[in-house]
């Protein structure tokens, strides 16, 4: 069975009218995100979320987190390159969210083969991320189900495991966006479907971590979670689809996707 | 009051002479600058440095930070990501160039609302920083000001940072230097104005880091604390200005700004 | 005496067919390489394996390092930014991979001045390393001599470390590419030589740590290492030479090299 045949799929794409004015509400919200990651993209993480408009923070001590998660708009959780030490912090940081109702993103970067991280994942869950931004392998190893992930990288098509972010989403009360070729999202009933990119995406280390805080940003301007991920996957396919188009290959790529993610006008097509 | 009224301001910028001739003598000393940091922006930090004509290294290991101090020209500590084990190799190192008497500058990072970097700041003043390199937010909290810092940004204007500047340097016996819009250096008595940069630079994450190890060059190639100072502002500026011209967003700006600050020629303005 | 003089030295170059045809299996094979670095430059260097054609990750959790390394390809060791924990989880790393016969390249940057690095540089000999990637300094240094390494960076020209490079081979058994202006590799008998490359490469960090990786691709693909490590230097000269034409300088050189990593075409020079 195809997993999308089942059920009404929304096709979402910039400019949609409601995916400018959220990110123009964002814009306007600057909102402050915190972004827990020890992964070696965190540059272009905050270089990410700077350039499509909001405040993002990496702050690492211990002695730290705690204090600038009560100040935070939004905390993204990102399992790259993580260390026992910094998965005590995230573990305070996702209970010190679930316990305020403070919107938290989880990218259980790498699980599947790594037993200390998709652990660490599996247990995360229970503090109901608001959003969980994943791969196929990612998703289908969230889910309980072996999804063969190959470090960072997936082999699995996104629209297969379209069934398991939706039984994910109902678990954790949350949004679940299954990264691809077609991003999909859902919150466990609607489904929506997001095209573009550019296959350059895939050979750009961090793309898919810069991705999950740019989300962590609309979730910190008060966005609903299903409209935040969703405009945000938009907005991230539409910058990479125009900077795919101007690029000489994954190098140059980089930079103009964070010129395309500035460079979004919220005067077009709202009005 | 305005807080430029109540003394003479010299502005400065490049080419001015002095500064083409502070430029050309880094470049030929090629200082070996340590930049001891955990920030995120380390390698742009480091491609600065080496772009603009030093020598840096981001020695991070506890047994190697000591030995390195004693080789090193100059010592460049960033609070941007501190963790408590990186604050503790940072005192030492502190602590060693205060007593050799090596040139050695404070980016106070983010200080303000986060307690433990902001008590770590003022514990290091005591060490007399050659040089602080501070926004607004950051010199007003150093100053025993409330500062009302947001992350590593700043809502407050240079200018109204001088005077706790000023007080500042006349309490280390170093300089000062606050940056803005305008960039303004002072050592407690003499008050420099630098003009230009680009907006842009508030879109990319280690900026002001990269200025802080570009001063640390100049000061480790010998020059006067206030004339390194003001030479790497102004330099930094410059380079800022042009590949701000030439950017076609945050992400293109980053390594125009490095072309930039290795193409500022010294053979043009002193002949 | 000159140290090329006493031997006959091969020149290598892209598109020599042996190396196009090295690049094609490289990137058919799409090795996952587990790089092991603390490098501030440890996200140019995943760039730099994803533009070339393979699968980097850079695993730092001491429970999956252990784990990483059994489904990894080729292990990268690298000593840019070492700390003392890392250095435990790289020791391991390297014995299991010794044990098992895996292959593994050490680079031992800005050994020399450093003790604590220069020591385990040394004790990770005896675990024989399938490549050691080193400039004159580092080489020498190894080798027991002394080297007069500054930090990163070498004074030394890479033709006067090539007998102790050869010396180093024959003492672990691999393969040593000593880098310069001129690079050279030798299995301790046969010598190569490759030329080409761009001075801006030195203006930018992490290039020597992004060639390690590239190395470790070509390793992991099954490539002998002798062929694998002329292979990668040679494709990295001439990505290196390309994007030099064409950049206004480091900054831009940095994102114009994994283009051309990425563009080199390997449907070319092989028909």
């Amino acid at each position: 069975m195809n997993a999308t045949s089942d059920t009404s799929c929304a096709w979402k794409a910039w400019p949609d009218p409601d995916i400018v004015a959220n990110l123009r509400r964002m814009r306007e919200a600057a909102p402050l995100v915190h972004g827990l990651t020890n992964s070696i993209a965190a540059m272009f993480m905050a270089n990410a979320a700077l350039a499509t408009g909001a405040s993002p923070a990496m702050i690492a001590a211990g002695q730290e987190v705690t204090q600038f998660a009560a100040i935070a708009d939004a905390i993204v959780i990102d399992l790259a390159s993580i260390t026992e030490q910094k998965a005590a912090t995230m573990l305070d940081s996702a209970t010190a969210a679930h316990r305020t109702g403070k919107p938290w993103l989880l990218d259980p970067a790498a699980i599947g083969r790594l037993t200390f991280r998709t652990q660490f994942a599996r247990r995360l869950l229970d503090l109901q991320p608001t959003v969980i931004k994943a791969n196929a392998s990612e998703t289908l190893t969230l889910a309980g189900i072996d999804g063969g992930g190959k470090g960072a990288d997936t082999t699995v098509d996104s629209a297969a495991a379209v069934d398991a972010a939706r039984a994910l989403a109902r678990r954790t009360g949350g949004v679940v966006a299954v990264t691809g070729a077609t991003d999909f999202i859902t919150d466990g009933h609607v489904l929506r479907a997001v095209g573009g990119g550019h296959p350059l995406m895939a050979r750009v280390t961090g793309t898919g971590c810069a991705l999950g805080i740019i989300i962590g940003a609309f979730l910190g301007a008060g966005i609903a979670p299903l409209e935040a991920a969703t405009s945000a996957v938009a907005v991230f396919a539409a910058a990479g689809e125009r900077a795919g188009r101007e690029a000489g290959g994954p190098g140059t790529f980089a930079p103009l996707l964070l010129d395309h993610l500035f460079r979004l006008d919220t005067h077009d097509g709202a009005r």
